[in-house]
């Protein structure tokens, strides 16, 4: 098995300014080409804390992957302690100051001073990895055997890198194991009951193959990874396995790989040539800022109503007085009404409605806070359905949004 | 200067699973009492690696924090790692015991196995820190005038314990110098035009305060850190230094600490007992979204039209079709009417509106993507901006629901 660390250098990370989402990001593309992570590590500015760093890390793995560090003023220092390590200096690397020079004119600057020439400043002994994002190039050196690269903090600049030279790299150097996943994406039950339902299936896996669940906020995702000497054997293998796992919990699957619901939605909705509304009392506009984010989303969206105050509820969306009385804001009927509503009165085929307590505080011995219930409106019909989602707010608000989505996509299938 | 090291123990980091957000929440607390982290290391369940890990850390820092590892099943293995380590057994603990059937009572079940009664087992030589939020316990242990403190991964559980317990603890252990922060947020400018602007002041703040600049989607944290012995001296000092900003910068402050624009713009319309509405375009319901995720928001806010789709610009808002065709959807005078439009239609104070290019699609040579005009109806007029906003769609959305919010704030002042 080859094994890596990831060492961050730079004191935002230890003051708590900012959460180190670059190492769980490089960890799963390092992952995804069969290399284990072994320990990832934050260190301070300090020449002699990356310098132990550094030694400690080559001392467990065979890659040690750098970021942080790299900017032009004189708290980073990572470059120098590079040279320090490697024993080696700095040369003036043209192309590097190409690359900071079209950076300069891209953005009608100048002023390129002596600091930023510095960027272009590269340690002899290491082969450059052009930055396609930014200033600051990356290097990658060798020593005894063991590789070490030195990449720029910015998320997006260090993604590029890695994902352009990096990657390549590692896999051409390393004989690294033959990896597959699939991701099966579920919603509407929990990770302990999901568990006992599959576990004959579970159990029955080869020793190759190995199932994560992971929960997230209204749905749980479950990866299948295979690991083996030939992906072409490999992938086959994968797609019968969750084959099999389908007739198992197929009213739960709602997507594969990187799907969301918005999308899923949208990708139906347009392929129909159909439109839909949304009419949301406590999601307050949550389900159409999902369904907006989606780019194109126009083509089938038509617009909500955000129905918070009662009095919009009966004067925009035509909820009787009577039945708001008689069942409440939070009811059966009102949800159907409301579908009905935004459906009739912005004109689209299909519609989606909620109503519910996102409390903390409008909830009753019988209506507590977490009772919600949505309403899809078809061309035929309305869906309706009741939930129990727990009492945070923002976990209310933002489960019931997809459970909205997901009883949309089902009515579209 | 106190120092501390912050040690994560399971492989879900090391395969990025999920992203390691209790390392940053630690450091700034330990940071908040004068506590410098000096390392963060996430590392695999395994015995070995775990021992290393904490002897190096032992050499670096007087504080050594362990989270992870601490669950039942038997991948788990931080207890039985630290009894080795310290050289001590497990006992059984009657009261973590106590704190396991309880949570089990709650939530209704009486099926206590030999796995969950073995997570009331501690090793003897240390002091149990009961869990409040869970039923793992957390550990703390003294060797060689350093500390070592064993806490449970999942974030509520180890927020808990460290607010109620760890903290108070280690205050009472280490001298540690009082720190004061003072954060004042700011919207409307950039980072290196504010440190500009703010230069004289910044190089005349004493020795003993530092300032950071703290940049977020659509705003800029400054935060003033002034550390020393006495904290009734420090607190007015910082005040005074804060006040002394003020002047500067006014302009583009808008609040202070935790502060956040949909609160502030709440509590500014429930005091005058005033309400409002919103209209918006591309920014698809993330504002309303952002409004009603403060709880009590009904108290004044009515509801939106999201006017996704032209026709219900013109039909439920009364965007007159010739503005709409002479100016387009994304000009002042349409914005300016989708707020009127919906001030009346909801019969509401003040008005909220939006119409923009959140692309990728849609933009021209005029208006490129990121073109975006705010429109704030008031009781007296309605105020109108434009913004240029990059290209990433996310980010168009994020920033100019902020800025709206501001524009609304100032209007309410």
């Amino acid at each position: 098995m080859i094994l890596a660390e990831i060492i961050t250098i730079g004191d935002e990370i230890l003051i708590g300014q900012i959460v180190d989402t670059n190492s769980a990001w490089m960890a799963q593309q390092l992952n995804m080409i069969g290399i284990k992570v072994k320990q990832i590590s934050s260190v301070s500015d300090n020449e002699q804390h990356i310098l132990i760093a550094l030694d400690e890390a080559k001392s467990r793995a065979d890659i040690i992957l750098i970021t942080g560090g790299l900017g032009p003023t004189k708290d980073d220092i990572t470059k120098h302690t590079l040279c320090k390590y490697f024993n080696t200096t700095l040369r003036f690397d043209e192309r590097a100051f190409a690359i900071v020079e079209e950076l300069f004119h891209k953005r009608g600057r100048t002023d390129i001073t002596e600091t930023n020439r510095k960027q272009a400043e590269v340690p002899l002994s290491c082969t450059v990895l052009y930055n396609t994002a930014g200033t600051a190039p990356g290097m990658w050196f060798e020593k005894d055997g063991k590789v070490f690269v030195s990449m720029p903090g910015v998320p997006f600049e260090m993604k590029k890198m890695m994902e352009l030279d990096v990657i390549p790299r590692l896999k051409e150097k390393f004989k690294t194991p033959a990896i597959v996943h699939k991701t099966i994406l579920t919603q509407g039950i929990g990770e302990s009951f999901l568990s006992d339902m599959i576990e004959t299936w579970e159990d029955a896996l080869p020793a190759y193959m190995k199932l994560a669940y992971l929960p997230q906020a209204g749905m749980l995702r479950l990866r299948i990874t295979a690991m083996g000497d030939d992906k072409n054997k490999l992938q086959p293998e994968v797609e019968e396995q969750a084959k099999n796992l389908l007739p198992i919990i197929a009213e739960y699957i709602f997507g594969y790989e990187d799907d969301t619901l918005e999308k899923l939605v949208g990708n139906l909705l347009r392929k129909n040539k159909q439109t839909l509304s949304t009419a949301e009392s406590f999601t307050g506009g949550y389900i159409s800022h999902k369904i907006t984010s989606v780019p194109g989303s126009s083509d089938y969206y038509i617009g909500s109503v955000v129905a918070y105050d009662h009095r919009i509820k009966t004067g925009m969306l035509g909820v009787g007085e009577e039945s708001l009385k008689k069942y409440g804001a939070v009811s059966e009927e009102t949800v159907r009404e409301m579908a009905l509503g935004v459906q009739r009165k912005f004109k689209t085929d299909y519609s989606i409605a909620t109503t519910g307590i996102a409390g903390p505080s409008g909830g009753s011995a019988e209506k507590p806070v977490g009772t919600v219930w949505i309403g899809i409106a078809t061309p035929q019909t309305v869906i309706t359905r009741k939930y129990q989602l727990g009492s945070d707010r923002a976990r209310i608000i933002v489960e019931s949004s997809l459970y909205a989505l997901n009883m949309l996509r089902k009515a579209l299938n």
